[in-house]
């Protein structure tokens, strides 16, 4: 890819950025992660690799506008219209279109081809970690959800089996259980090096939560009538 | 203090919450924290320090719609309207008032009774270890800004010496300096042993994105022609 064509799809994806969570940071690491992830692999077409990477969230602001929308569907439509606007061939918008509109995980549409299956590592790789905390609570915080919820009993929840959402249950239902889903095996490899940085902040802060309401809760029932 | 005045003072309390990062589980722990930093103290007025810590962001809303009210002053006049309409001596509900006035950190104005010092501690404490770092996130997410701030070099910056707002900014100006700013004993030793857990979070997730960038950025110019 030369330079001039890099940037043309870099501000095409500026222009549709918006949403804070989803970032155009989040696009860089995507595009540096899979990067990394690539050179463990064979045969892998780099200009459709980076083109779907700098792409695959430019559907965020419909989804966030309307969630009916699926950001992944209407990003792999916006990029082959880009693509195809702009003198790229159809067979290369539609291997673009393909790995975008595979990035997001359902089951019915796993990722097929070894772009495809990279950028969804590659996507997947900054919920993990520290970088999975970060902006699992930026997000939350944006919707009015707590970092923890109250059981009957008064104290916090630790998030398992909890029905209503918070940081904790997000942990819980999804942030400790995405190390072994990816398809890579580089992908897999970082990710299981950052595993430790998420479980020991929600271990951290769920002991910080628990002692404080504990002790604080026996003492006040000495100091009420 | 008998359950029922509890209850009093805790529903106006619940009453002026608005500021999710200043939410009402931010007001019990604090609570919580001062009941067990007071075990540590002597001669301790409970009946104040539990009113004070009920009370003492209940101005964060006048603050948060005019950010020329300092909250910590609004709330010290509210609380003392409250209390003295509900039949609480004007000595106890100057008292409170001072705490409240006294709990944000200004140099002009120093907490200066034992329970002005518990309830400065208990609130700063709120801001150390894994819960400082939650809480920061969510409110930066709030404002609008970023996990980190991209240097001229096209890499990002570890917050030391920045002038514009990130994460890692006030994670270096403000968060990690808070440890030794504590009035009571008991206050500094529950910091202490919240510290590591900050300073790995944000050790962990510098290195998650540093690496990131500076091997994806070398990957990427041999792909550019």
């Amino acid at each position: 890819m030369n330079k001039q064509t890099y940037i043309l799809i870099e501000n095409y994806m500026l222009s549709c950025m918006r949403d804070a969570a989803h970032d155009k940071e989040h696009i860089y690491r995507v595009l540096y992660n899979a990067l990394q992830i690539a050179q463990a692999e064979s045969d892998v077409d780099y200009d459709v690799l980076i083109t779907a990477c700098l792409l695959h969230d430019i559907g965020r602001d419909e989804q966030f506008k309307n969630p009916k929308f699926d950001h992944a569907e209407v990003g792999g439509d916006k990029a082959y219209k880009f693509l195809t606007d702009n003198g790229f061939s159809s067979e290369f918008a539609e291997h673009v279109k393909s790995c975008i509109v595979t990035h997001r995980f359902r089951k019915i549409r796993p990722p097929e081809s070894v772009e495809a299956k990279i950028l969804f590592d590659a996507d997947k790789l900054d919920v993990t970690g520290a970088m999975g905390v970060a902006r699992t609570l930026m997000y939350k915080s944006g919707v009015g959800e707590p970092l923890y919820s109250i059981g009957e009993d008064g104290m916090p929840s630790n998030g398992e089996g909890d029905t209503s959402p918070s940081f904790f249950q997000e942990y819980n239902f999804k942030l400790k259980n995405l190390y072994d889903k990816f398809y890579t095996e580089r992908g897999w490899l970082l990710a299981a090096e950052r595993k430790s940085a998420a479980k020991e902040f929600y271990g951290s802060l769920y002991a910080e939560v628990e002692s404080a309401y504990k002790n604080g809760k026996r003492l006040l029932s000495k100091f009420m009538d």
